[in-house]
């Protein structure tokens, strides 16, 4: 049970723009005609050819033609949801009729490339009655051209005060008589333009981290059914601080992001995904820091943590607190200051004990996690238990589901995810929980 | 003056939830019978018989019989409020008929039960419409057995998307006419099915912290004169956290915590209330660090500060970084890096005081908190001012009011909320800002 | 593109509150008569003679007249905004009503004053039907007394939750029919309150951080075309914990706050201008310790990082761990662990350089900001590269638009502006961009 999504894809992870005209090149096409070739890890769940700020404006009217011509050629196979961006301000009526007009073009039939296109961007919009104007573009550009009402989704660039207000009304809104606004698809933050709208400076000119804006566009989407996507990540060489990033939106159930490169799409494309391997993690001094494993035992190699055997027990040396403690004591400790990132292979076997209780009549069943943590060469056995009822179970679901929906709509990385996992792991996955 | 509350209890510490029928017992009613006898500080504020998520779907038709019994032969003599829960879906209209069933039978006046039942929770709300379609039945039960209207309470669990953007609007629709959510009581907050129907993830599986969702919670109850409760703190051997994470949500104006075991409510019954006797802090590289109290004076132990007299003065080294001070400088350094953590005597001291002195005609005056404080031998002593105005006054008096709200409430505390504080302080406490 | 404002002031750096009347002095009117007299640097850009919270009641009718008496007298040479507070509450008529009796007096023509009141700060308010109420008070007043519809602009504070809630409203009702609420001008948070309706609690009585709250004033002011000002800072010795909290607004888009002394005032006028000279900062373990400038170079001399030469590069010591690293490879990790805080020239600069390449039909181009950083003696050469496009150069636009706006408005502090940063760079900067 949960809201009704209007669109095949439940999740998507990567939101990969290309300027449509490059001035100074032979071919001004060449970056989304390079684009769209992409396949596999590198290509994106949507791919956005970008006739806005990625674009000069003097070059946005050739960038439709470009747009249709390469989406004409390529778009039939192109692995990914195609949906260009054009340009729209909730305040110049100019740039919205512009925008209007790029998409009647884009979409018309008779050039050949509205089969492929999915959907259009709209970025800049104001309040819910500016995302009504653009719903009111998209219902006359089908009825011109013949096409399903509706067969054109509508994505959002929420960059404005105006905007994060009205992800609360998209629920309300949605299905009274004078909209469509059932195309709706994504909700994109654009964090450069919001900051600038918002008046906001930091010293070295950093943008803020917004976490209200993320919190609110990801319960937008969820309330409404639609898919949270955030802004894009400016340093292209920081993959840490890029994962960081999408580690945190996870948290908050933002799970897309936005794509500068193939290689921030790569990334981005498996990051959500659960790891090949399980972890096991020790807290010091509040930072998770990863145990490696060496044959049986996890084993903590850094200096802020020393445990020593003593006449009478242990003694537990944390960011330079003594802890004396007897064998029971030093596994309470150690079990309260570990935690374990499961594989994909331990959600799926965990989901498939849980369903195989479920059968047997069973509402809640222990899991455990074992593992032997070394400290300075002492060795102690955890065992970590956990209650799974139907809520634990349906939560642990979401990163299957996301991995299931990719399954089902990218074949073109299924080699890639079976490389990644083990053809074994990979049909346990598609098939749990159905 | 303050928003209008239409229930005696200001404040709720407690939810305590109990499955209403367990399988495989003697007596399936076992967990309830024993939660109905809980006494003084292990008896919850709001006592939830839970008919939804703790209890098995095959056995919540038993579940419902059981309740009645339960509460029909201990309802009278339990001494906090009886708040059943009971089935509910915002996506089922299945689901929700089966609560209003379950409703409609436990508040049958012919069961003996409904006299000491004081409302029902609603879980898995969604918007503002499916709050009313609950307030609906409500109405309905109320009429159909001739109990007064308004007389059963209706709380909520807040675990969606659109039931957060809900809390925005309950002060606009309580008191339209076509609805009856006056009766609204309790805003809790559902964190295990939000993460799921958020679609958030995290590495370990481990509940996101929510933020935002504690503070619209919170908000939303202080704008509709209702209480807010966090959700479920599952890790039950952990009282260290679960401590943190009340002190968390007091900061948001959230004082109220579900608990999932009697240690639970006891713990969450006390944390609230002000400490029997004050604390002094020494800010230790952003983090507080308690001095202890020997003698006369508050001691530093610990190795992350060292205080050296010189020839000229002092040398203070904190977290490696040295810094040379004369005797003003180190005074007022140490009163930077120091604060205090007021006792139940102290609040209600300063209260009378500043009631005295307005009574005397004046607005402001000036509180004084002394302490010498000891560090590696050098003993400095310090001298806290803090003015006191009226809103420091009315502020400082919401640990004070969830007191007295307590010692009205909840009699059967009393002997020990006595011994924890001494008579004199309870009678004062109770006294005061009356 | 951005929301219309209605008012000359794009922003308020400064919102500073002043007793009306205080008892015990041969003159009651002495702190607002003193603080009429401010100029220049210490003179706030909105002074709030405050005959709310910080006049006791008792003398709150001797504060009108004082309000009156002060502004006739030296209002006209006032050099910033004048916006008196009065009483208001959302739940009592009656001090509603009386507020509304001090506006009318001090606004009354023939006392002399209006002329030089800009407005009047509304404290206390509720729902956006409460907002509504006060400003029929203002169309009243202004009708009465022959003054120009929507000539007294209208400021709230923000300090309850259905406060809160209005500001997400505020948008949809301006400009309709039966309201004037045209007239708004700044939200002001009011956190000793809000803390109180909260009802929230700490262990020490000090005010949470309330970040939610700033957000959403923030979001309502630029979704409106407002302006956001934060509360008292009530600890009036710690500047640098007052530096930190207004960093720590701008980045949330929160420009202005309160301030409760000339001192305060003169910190909080200063602290948004960008500053007079670059500063690099190396992150330290999570921390950014600024470098210091020796000869070309930017030295660290700190214990937590080290740095030495060896046979085949280099070992780089950070936080405990070591890394050993070729010359590129150091280069690399330097540069991911530096940032630069530009001085306001090199942000005129950067924004001369950009507006040159637009004129010349560049879309984006390089800016470069090199520098020598030492550590233990030896020497990296960096080269920080950002693209600069569009959306770049108009977020970097926004402490320059606040310095315009402040040059434009406060003619008495041009002397203190070019003493700050040379006449070259003041004339530079308030021509760049137009």
């Amino acid at each position: 049970m949960s809201v009704q999504r209007n669109y095949d894809r439940e999740f998507v992870r990567t939101f990969f723009t290309s300027p449509t005209a490059v001035q100074g090149e032979d071919d001004s096409a060449k970056m989304i005609r390079r684009a769209a070739q992409l396949r596999g890890i590198q290509a994106p769940d949507v791919w956005v050819p970008d006739n806005e700020d990625a674009t000069a404006p003097s070059m946005r009217e050739e960038g439709v033609q470009n747009i249709i011509d390469v989406v004409a050629e390529h778009g039939a196979d192109f692995p990914g949801e195609i949906h260009p961006r054009v340009v729209w301000h909730r305040e110049s009526p100019t740039t919205r009729y512009s925008g209007f007009q790029q998409m009647l073009e884009i979409a018309d039939p008779e050039n050949g490339a509205v089969d492929n296109i999915d959907g259009f961007v709209i970025p800049e919009v104001g309040d819910i009655d500016d995302w009504k104007k653009a719903d009111e573009c998209f219902q006359i550009i089908e009825a011109e051209h013949g096409l399903e009402e509706g067969s054109l989704s509508m994505s959002v660039i929420v960059e404005s005060g105006e905007a994060e207000i009205a992800l609360n009304r998209i629920r309300d809104e949605m299905g009274k008589p004078s909209n469509t606004l059932e195309r709706m698809f994504l909700l994109v933050d654009g964090e450069v333009d919001y900051t600038k709208d918002m008046r906001a400076m930091t010293p070295t000119g950093e943008l803020p981290p917004w976490p209200e804006l993320r919190h609110n566009t990801s319960r937008g989407a969820s309330a409404a059914g639609l898919i949270a996507v955030d802004g894009p990540y400016d340093n292209i060489r920081d993959v840490e601080g890029y994962r960081e990033r999408m580690q945190d939106n996870r948290a908050k159930g933002m799970t897309g992001i936005w794509s500068l490169t193939p290689t921030q799409v790569e990334v981005a494309n498996t990051a959500p995904l659960p790891p090949k391997t399980g972890t096991w993690l020790l807290d010091v001094d509040g930072e998770d820091v990863e145990l490696t494993p060496e044959g049986d035992s996890q084993v903590y190699d850094g200096d802020d943590v020393s445990l020593t055997e003593t006449d009478d027990g242990y003694t537990l040396v944390v960011a330079g607190d003594d802890h004396h403690l007897d064998e029971d004591e030093l596994r309470e400790t150690l079990l309260d200051l570990t935690s374990y990132v499961p594989s994909m292979d331990d959600i799926v076997e965990s989901m498939e004990e849980f369903e195989a209780a479920k059968e047997a009549g069973k509402g809640a069943i222990a899991m455990t996690q074992s593992a032997t943590v070394a400290i300075d060469g002492v060795e102690v056995s955890l065992e970590k238990d956990r209650m799974w009822d139907e809520a634990t179970y349906q939560a642990a679901q979401t990163p299957i589901t996301l991995f299931q929906d990719v399954y089902r709509n990218r074949p073109d990385q299924h080699a890639e995810l079976e490389e990644m996992y083990g053809a074994d792991v990979v049909a346990r996955a598609t098939d749990v929980g159905n």
